[in-house]
């Protein structure tokens, strides 16, 4: 039986996963129905609660994403959990680990949890991220965690997805200065110093703070806060909802919430118009317009900026 | 005195550092002479090893380069080092601590070494990084380092950057799970096990030639090299420098640099259209069409496809 995509939101919104996977699983494979399917979407746009969550691998965050679940679901919150690949372009994205980790909430008809890849979706993860954000929304989630793994570019677009960002450090994982070089500082709304009950945990949390109380922050601007956690014991898991709470409190009383959800739906339409753009300029792999100016551009005969120029005249 | 972009490659290849660092400077900002810069600079396309580096923070990324350049310049190769920070739309990208740890290097007229920010730059890293590494090739280098840090995407760009990708671990900063779960395993030429002689390294070891020997290969493909360092003793170094050359005459003799190459030069011909494309949708902030489209958006009045749509009509 094929649903049409009206049917299948109506499905989600009565609380039939199926539909709420079959949803997401569009948006993962850029199906042609997406317009279709963000426009039926667009009304439930910013009804919930969106907390990103990331860190470099082996700090926690699965772990501590399952037990966020339980203690929100302890309060009958609805919960969404994307886990995002960034390397999908590779792997597909199966994440085993998570998967297996989170296993005890898939009975829980109060929790979607999906790993997603963005393979096949233009624009890549700016793009595909926010679409399954939507479809959770859509699915009356009130609280959406979206875990991603590593730094840099990931992070910061899932910074720019979230309401609040939380970053998972671990002590041994390297000091302040690399906190500093990976860029966390500046998107974290949210430290969670993990495994704090190892040697070294004060230590980082030393250097965080002090690193915080370095930087500058215009009056009434949010200053991270830092909690300590120990994800596998169920300890600390309570502050970081209750920092996020702030956060979320914080980001109302400032009147930070809407400029915040526009600069996302700024990311999320320009993502899509890129992506739009990048099919007409074709793959390297096709025999186009680019495969050709990039034979050249590589044997010296052509600068690139000439090339992206040719590029551009045949869009 | 400003000298012409003509002037700053002549003086370059006859070993002015200075020119060297002005014309990365251009690239770094987004000069508009960029496009004159690449045309004088690309007949010299191709002449340098690129060679990726890579890791999360902690991994001793910078020990390594330090220790990487030393043995180079030991075999009287030129050598370029770009030490890019992937976070840079907020941090500018000034990385202190790899300054200081390289800073024996900066007398010698051999060495050119630069912490780059891609802030400012059309296109962001994928754009501004291989013009840099065009510089350096201008400048006459035999070998480029190009480090970055973190896992996901900008791992992805700088595999698409480089002749030979190195990938770094240290014991205890994570399982083979999450090796997978970063995407690392598809992007590393060679593994370096970095921290050696630390506890749980022979397991770190052990997981990665597990998955390695886990991975399809088609007959005549590149099996991954892992070797072990201890960067800060400097033991282990030669051992890498093995690698990449073994991994350098692989792609020489399987007809692969060619095409390895060619794909870098779409990847970079494509992210300067979509750069010059970007700046004609605007920023969210100047009251641009993507800012009113992605207010409506926000609000639940329209959708992202459909404002994608409007905004690539205004192009």
């Amino acid at each position: 039986m094929s649903l049409s995509v009206e049917e299948l939101v109506a499905r989600a919104r009565d609380g039939d996963a199926r539909s709420v996977a079959r949803m997401i699983s569009l948006v993962e494979n850029g199906a042609p129905s997406l317009p279709l399917l963000a426009a039926t979407l667009a009304p439930y746009a910013g009804s919930a609660q969106v907390v990103g969550l990331t860190g470099s691998p082996g700090v926690g965050k699965s772990t501590t994403t399952n037990e966020l679940i339980r203690s929100l679901r302890a309060l009958d919150k609805k919960v969404g959990v994307l886990a995002v690949d960034p390397a999908s372009p590779f792997t597909g994205g199966a994440i085993l680990g998570d998967r297996i980790r989170m296993q005890e909430h898939t009975a829980d008809p109060g929790v979607y949890i999906r790993s997603m890849s963005t393979r096949g979706q233009l624009g890549g993860l700016s793009a595909a991220t926010p679409q399954a954000v939507r479809v959770l929304e859509g699915a009356g989630c009130d609280v959406i965690l979206v875990e991603t793994v590593g730094v840099g570019q990931a992070e910061v677009e899932v910074a720019a997805l979230a309401d609040t960002t939380l970053v998972l450090l671990a002590p041994g994982m390297g000091d302040a200065i690399q906190a500093v070089k990976a860029g966390i500082l500046e998107i974290a709304d949210v430290f969670v110093i993990n495994k704090a009950d190892r040697p070294g945990a004060d230590n980082t949390y030393r250097d965080i703070q002090g690193m915080l109380a370095l930087g500058e922050r215009a009056a009434g601007e949010w200053r991270p806060q830092v909690v300590r956690a120990v994800a596998v014991k169920r300890e600390g898991i309570d502050d970081i909802l209750a920092a996020v709470d702030k956060h979320r409190q914080w980001l109302v009383d400032s009147g930070s919430l809407t400029g915040k959800r526009e600069k996302r739906a700024a990311v999320e339409v320009e993502a899509i118009a890129l992506g739009t753009l990048r099919a007409r300029m074709g793959s390297f792999r096709g025999g186009t317009p680019l495969s050709a100016l990039a034979s050249r551009v590589a044997a010296g005969e052509l600068d690139p900026y000439a090339a992206a120029d040719e590029l551009l005249k045949t869009l």
